[in-house]
């Protein structure tokens, strides 16, 4: 099974699959899709026993892939630099039994430690012939395409209102809920569907590669069988925003530069002061972590593309192609804020008009096809980390959806609140330890 | 605005971000997110007319995007080694005059050619400040991706059941409907969504990145706003078949290595034999098109997932981890069908079990987020083409829907069938003048 067959020796980095375009550099000829999950999986292995080495592909090129690292003192997926895809799923935990979510808790720690590593949950693939296989194999042959996995633990696990209206305490937990973590406000023009909002847990999964970030969600799921259920998932195709603000700012779907003026993933100073939870701020079992909210903001596409350019730009400030703030010439320009609409959106949402109050954007572009009228289902999942949800993200969506001219084009209709605890240290540790320990 | 901003000289290929990995190799490093958009589309570009320059952006390093030609005898999108994402959409015609729908199919033409090389539609994202721009702007920035776009013509363009039961010719088509192009049968399991079935018209759009194919997508149903109407569409993330079969074969959901024989991109022979209609088979518009059947197949991912490894493989009569037939070491050994169960899937479907009958595939797996029961709403966006479908997906699908072992695991929800006719040879053409003029 391990042997390097005639057809694999074409796969290597050198060799571009005849049939591609001349001088194509598609993801597949540059990484090897022939998976590069192997050598560079293995170099952070040493550590974590269930690892299974993918040991039917060859060896990749050098420099192939690199894995982001899973054991730290925050969590990944929340400063690293914004992989291309996503995919984000809320669940509902099923049973009652305190001791079933802890051990699924352990057991999705350490799937989550080899899935990153790029490498096979359990046993494999493979395995007894008579039991299914550990890992459901689609992502075999794949590197890990820097993959994070970001754990959060929703309001209603701490506490939840019970059928006659008084809220049940499942997991003795409720002493534990932290008083940032709350249920979030009802904000102007909401029209929440809230099959597509809240939970009890949520995992982001980001990688480079969509089929891998598929795959990790689906193995958790299928980990947490009989203990949690998917509430609702969430594909999204294109980043919205970037912690790599030296980097060329990507677009959205109304075609527009975001996220300029994200915080620095490297810019701790910056995380300290508005991503990670402070010692002493809340129960000890966030202190490193960070506050998730996740909005799921659909745009009126259609009713967007049949707007003038002049009123496209007005709505954000900027112009459409260079991304300048009204009044500059570059991107980066600083904002002259009075030289920009009242209710445009980056004069309304700039830290400047917010007391300085800046919160970590991580959205994604999300098409899930199209409504019953025919339009475009597209949008926005907003994703966004902060230090204290009450004094960021609540004041600032206050003053959006109360203001914004870009109300007209959008509207809010999922909505997810989360504490996701600091990271995992070292093999051994396990997602939520300070909490439920 | 053609200036280059400071932060622009940091977007090269040879300058990764700072804040990415050391030594990795995303593929907005590699190919330079940037903006490759203008040099290598430019050198296509000189014979459309209506071509313009994303010229906000730096050039790119040479070698970084190669474009698909748009101009060719047949329409790129079939042959063309499969790209990595996939926007598939199907429109209703919502207007009753022929003129109207030829006047888009023209814009659509210019408007493709345009986009697949990487450039924007009619005067692009900026324009007249009181008219809305012409292209909508998010993939500004972004090279053509290896974009395609095929067009189809669904049965129902030609003849359509009225209200009374009687059809009716809306566009004097009647007569120039390929026998071919047949109403699909019902086969045992189907069980159809009518809403994401069928179609007038039908666009496939692949390309490496996802931003690239809905924005192709979405300009298109703009351009037709009031002629089309999207009836459907289906976002595609992972091929699952390859047209270059000398490289690594992707795997499907299922986790099992799809299409290792596929019909080659490169296999004149086995085009002309299998996929491109021949001169007097069927009306002459069709010379050189080929039909394709689109089934969207549901996978019961979480009962596969308990499913005993013997069993899958026993499903596929290949292996997991390395796809071989059973019986045989690699995957591209040549299987012993009798060594298969005798419902195994590739025993079934392969061309010795049917008189030699072979379909060129190009699905991709798809992930709609959670259905109500909090299962993955996920599978297989099947796309096959084919010289004539009564003689090579009917026969196939009768003989898989009766006896596949499959079967227990999928189910098709969704299906259409459309023919599609040659390529554009040369500025001025038109999708559909054959057919139309």
């Amino acid at each position: 099974m391990n042997a390097e067959t005639p057809s694999d020796s074409d796969h290597g980095q050198s060799a571009a699959p005849s049939g591609e375009p001349q001088g194509g550099v598609s993801r597949r000829a540059v990484i090897g899709w022939a998976g590069a999950g192997v050598a560079l999986g293995a170099a952070a292995a040493g550590s974590v026993a269930a690892a299974t080495l993918r040991d039917s592909d060859p060896a990749p090129a050098a420099g192939a892939s690199v894995d982001i690292p899973f054991y730290s003192d925050h969590q990944s997926g929340i400063a690293t630099p914004v992989q291309d895809r996503l995919h984000f799923a809320a669940f509902d935990v099923t049973t009652t039994s305190r001791d079933a979510l802890v051990k699924m808790l352990k057991e999705w720690t350490k799937a989550a430690a080899v899935m990153t590593g790029g490498r096979e949950v359990g046993a494999g693939a493979t395995g007894l012939a008579e039991a299914p296989p550990d890992d459901t194999g689609e992502a075999l042959g794949l590197p890990s395409s820097r993959l994070t996995l970001t754990v959060g633990f929703g309001p209603t696990l701490f506490e939840k209102s019970g059928p006659d209206g008084t809220t049940v305490d499942r997991f003795g937990l409720k002493a534990k809920r932290p008083e940032a973590l709350i249920d979030l406000p009802k904000f102007p023009h909401d029209n929440l569907d809230l099959a597509r909002s809240g939970g009890d847990l949520c995992v982001q999964a980001c990688a480079d590669d969509p089929q891998v970030a598929v795959h990790a969600i689906r193995n958790l799921a299928r980990i947490g069988m009989g203990v949690v259920n998917v509430r609702w998932s969430q594909l999204g195709f294109g980043k919205t925003s970037s912690t790599t603000p030296e980097a060329q700012t990507p677009r959205n779907l109304m075609g527009f530069k975001d996220g300029t003026h994200n915080i620095s993933g490297s810019d701790a100073d910056a995380l300290g002061k508005h991503v990670w939870v402070n010692p002493g701020e809340g129960p000890e079992w966030m202190t490193g972590g960070s506050y998730l909210v996740a909005r799921r903001i659909r745009m009126h596409i259609e009713t967007w593309d049949r707007t003038s350019l002049k009123e496209q730009e007005d709505v954000f400030g900027r112009t459409k192609r260079e991304g300048a703030p009204y009044g500059k010439q570059q991107e980066r320009d600083t904002p002259d804020l009075k030289a920009m609409p009242e209710d445009s959106h980056v004069r309304l949402a700039h830290p400047d008009s917010n007391d300085g109050l800046m919160i970590l954007r991580r959205g994604f572009s999300f098409t899930d096809g199209t409504d019953g009228l025919g339009r475009l289902e597209a949008g926005l999942f907003f994703l966004a980390y902060q230090r204290d949800t009450r004094k960021a993200f609540v004041p600032l969506q206050q003053r959006l959806a109360g203001s914004d001219k870009l109300n007209e084009y959008i509207q809010h209709v999922g909505s997810a609140h989360f504490a996701c605890p600091p990271g995992i240290r070292k093999p051994g540790e396990w997602w939520g330890q300070a909490l439920f320990g």
